[in-house]
């Protein structure tokens, strides 16, 4: 089977290079196009980045020639193209990737908020690619081009809050109150310059600009449904679900923790072995595909009481699996636990290529 | 003015050194008797501790002799004595104290849920002093002996939790419902091991044991009332206000960061302005006395949406302070806030001086 | 090909966690004994420890019943016994499985120093096997029972100094003067309780309890040569080679950061392009001889200014592999660079490893 | 007696906030003008500044409104200049406060080289003063106008260096041959954006950015002489004294530690015990006159194994004191020590003030 082609936009930032990390490693899918800033354009990415992964720069992308972000050269052979860019510049050369006919899977923010764009956490809810493949289907049956779409990553500590409240949701009903203050580990902030070391060492700092809006807003959409037409997002309503989130930035490399309370709709509330044999027993749609890329076990459940440990925990199915403990009942909601997610990962880069994966057959 | 004659418990521990060097710089007090482990027991104290704090060992310990922690020789002559004790120690040496007829003011959990004892963080709630006082009149009017008594210092969370809560009730009546996340500084934990450097490094523990309890359970006694008798204490029941805590270690030496919301009972709830405006204004009672130790500014209201921060807000008015920051409307309950205390400062040791500053004139 | 049986001793702790680890991945070995204290024996063993690493506890250790550490039971066939005991008991008990005519692979320091005992790095001097080698070999013409013995796995802070000086000798002749200064990770102290958080954050301890004559004398020993017999190890002697070694504990989790600087016996020195070429050439004997954890490359030579660094550069050839960075001219003696190890693998376990693949031919 | 009028030059960076707290509480001087980017003035400095300190923004410096960095309007009645600035900018800006006839005294490090220019330490070579103070007196011997100067702080982790080798230099005479390899707060580096948090989190970076050569160099021109005329500086030649510095950034937020070895010119050398005394008894020009900074014992000898340590000794003598330990001999040169200097204050902005309270004299 041939590999997909794939571009990475934003090739030499941190999200960047963890596309290029796990392309590099992944048996469906090759490193074609690599884009970046005009300052970086026509060297070889080797030259043009500075490598700050854990892992060696891979063969495969080391002598790839940088382009700028648009949609020509090696681009426009691409299956799929990931966006890495920074918000700042995502939104313009998104829409020029889309127009000129391509696949976009984007972890930035700009278009998550569209009515007809896709915010998947794959192991979450990626039945919403439906309204993209509904599209594509209707472009096929009129005899159009195929056209371009763009798919949107949700934001790091959305991924982790909202993997649990699916099973949740499925087995109980809705939720109508949400609590989760965030511990949130600094490469989500990236690295040039991400966090300062003087902020960060020794302290915590208890705001995230953005950060919280998005939490209760994203859940709201990832969560919801999807019109009658097919064709449109439908987030759960305010009055239906009350959100609150409290994000703090922490002295951790990766892994976000998140401490989170919930209440569902239904009278009584299941009990806490009813809810920990639901997050059990969750198996997202990505494995049951058999995604090379998804988690064996979607959500463990952990027993031992001072876990999930950000440095302990985080690799989990490498980093595809989200890690509950301290299920316990709440004296003001229903319930509280504490949840773990690899933010780089499932989080960000690694969720955009399982994304691609549970694409793949529509590409 | 005469000196105190102060004594410290377990003054080899943590919380020891920390009483010693507050004691050894306050105008007031003097440190009298120095109290550990048998093993120490006979050595000058120098000899008898690994100092570990940042300022040098004062002087006025160095070449005390330390004795058994027994309520004999030097002990006799305290007119307070402070106790750093484990848990584990502290239960019969405290009561031994007592019974020898000697103030004793506890940092240990031992005695807190005593319905006769006051559990006291000075800027929020002296007035359960009045308890002790009552007791040592009647004994006095019945002419019997001067009694011993204890004061408990609250747990470290639970002082920076309370803080605000008390000029809120104040001003716009009961809390009903109440959640905290903790993030806690290591040096609560103590030094010997305390903390390991392998869980808390590039980590988060999710966990402390007991730490949950205490708080839910410290907050309703310490804005709970008194009998009609002024002899015990009646904590808040749980029907009349839920409090939910979820607490976490984090790497940071002093300073515990709590992300917390609660609701009013009474509706519609104030502003957030005037919920500003309540913790901005309150001054304790330690500051209108003029102890000492009492901050001059008992919370202090921080507009900058980053802060508080524990490396750059802990020392304010000397660690006495409580700093609350980001107030504003919660979608669950009816306010969030971010709280930032001195745990080893409001939150132990100094909560014990300050304790002592306000006992003096019935000592 | 049979698997080897394995056993190790000080199962529980960290090091003989990360012997479970890497024994439970590995080809050629089982894991088929498991010794730790009284307190343990009789359980499984995942009910007897508490797991620490960063990769979930193998399932073929999971239920291994651990025995007292005595040379009985399964221990007895054992091919092989690793031993990550404190030394407090490696001495006796060491002792003990050699008499019962095992063959033991000590990460404890107790034997390191006796003649008859090689000390080995097995990236580095492989070759000092060959007396155990000899000593089994003269049992077997003697008609004898095969005898047990120990080989030493060096301290971790030594295995990463001598790596690069092993070439550097082979190429450009004796070393008559060394310096060493260290930033050693936390991992190398254990955790129950190793290094104190109190003591770590925000910190540096300039002080490891034996750790800086360990290193000036192990050097001498793994680069120094047999007696004509085949017997006995003759350390380089001081006057021949002086060594000074400052030793501190950094807040790093993982790997040991040296910065050395070193003389050549010999005029004139060779030249900066002269030593990177000689450490880059250099290929291990294990990698020769194709063992399966050897690394590819043995040693890494950097060329980007601000490397290694730990965080980045420890899990080179998976730890098995060294880096040196900064190699450039020393105005005191004559060359200086930063050397980066992983602590864990070739500094401790992962050695252990090694050696016993190199061993495996003569078990 | 009227106090001093203070300039700040670079006051909003990290360096020019430390001169503001220090100067806002010094009993000698006032802040009457404060210097930044053409961005900033006409703000009042509270608005123009993101105060990251650990005391709060002091009153007298709210509300004075910032200048751009040029020697008018207030900076013309300034009786000294304190200049924070950044290396691209101190050039030109300090030259033209200099030929406006001010005093300047800077961190930076654009004129440290420069043959005229002190280089000063202030607990280590105050006497290059003279060599301004000459300066002056001439021109108005000569019956010129007070012509401006400037003198150079040291590069921070050179202070900490020279501390204890002036002593034993004037005690055992020269040394020539000396190692240091440092471990470097990240507040050095300042804090937008300083050192990343990616950086320095679980890891060590070998590399700073020219400070080995800076250490190495300015070395010989602290510890040199003044030619016969009194005019200009004669740094030690590299043959009367070898220098090596080996640099590395560490997670510590304050406080630079140095491991240290060197060799005395003079045989034999004296013994630890002579050494450590030299060190003790050394009592700094500064300290003789009565210096309000200047520390009480400028040496601070520890006698502990484990110590200095940078979070619990950086604050002896409120950071103007330097901490040694570990004296003892070392197989290669002749002895090695460690050394502790809080970088911000003897390293940077503490030893501006104290040098201006030695100058004070002949401002």
């Amino acid at each position: 089977m041939a590999l997909k082609k794939a571009g990475v936009l934003g090739a030499t930032g941190s999200v960047g290079q963890r596309f290029i990390l796990l392309l590099s490693q992944h048996p469906e899918f090759e490193i074609h196009a690599l884009g970046a800033s005009p300052r970086s354009a026509g060297k070889q990415y080797k030259d043009a980045v500075t490598w700050k992964q854990t892992e060696l720069l891979p063969e495969s992308a080391q002598s790839v020639i940088v382009q700028e972000c648009k949609p020509e050269g090696a681009f426009q052979e691409c299956d799929i193209v990931f966006s890495g860019l920074d918000a700042d510049y995502a939104g313009e050369i998104e829409k020029a990737f889309v127009e000129a006919g391509l696949a976009v899977v984007s972890n930035a923010k700009n278009y998550r908020r569209e009515p007809t764009v896709p915010l998947v956490v794959p192991i979450v809810n990626p039945e919403h690619i439906d309204v993209v493949e509904k599209k594509l289907n209707d472009a096929k049956a009129a005899g159009e081009k195929k056209p371009g779409f763009i798919i949107c990553i949700s934001n790091c500590s959305t991924a982790g809050l909202v993997a649990p409240l699916k099973p949740l949701v499925e087995a109980f009903g809705p939720i109508d109150a949400l609590t989760a203050t965030t511990l949130q580990a600094i490469s989500g902030a990236g690295f040039s310059p991400g966090v300062s070391g003087m902020d960060i060492l020794d302290n915590i700092v208890p705001y995230i600009g953005g950060e919280e809006d998005k939490l209760e807003w994203e859940t709201k959409k990832i969560l919801g449904g999807v019109n009658v037409a097919g064709t449109e997002f439908t987030p759960i309503p305010d009055s239906d679900m009350k959100v609150s989130a409290q994000c703090n930035r922490v002295p951790v490399i990766d892994g976000h923790t998140e401490c989170i309370s919930l209440r569902f709709a239904n009278r009584p509330p299941p009990s806490v072995e009813q809810v920990k044999k639901a997050l059990s027993d969750y198996q997202c749609t990505a494995s049951k595909l058999g995604c090379h890329s998804a988690p064996k076990q979607t959500i463990h459940v952990l027993e031992q009481q001072d876990r999930p440990q950000p440095r302990l925990d985080r690799e989990r199915d490498r980093g595809y699996a989200v890690s509950v403990g301290r299920v316990r009942e709440d004296p003001v909601l229903d319930f509280k636990m504490v949840v773990l997610s690899h933010n780089t990962i499932i989080g960000a880069a690694g969720a955009g290529i399982l994304i691609a994966e549970i694409l793949k057959a529509i590409l």
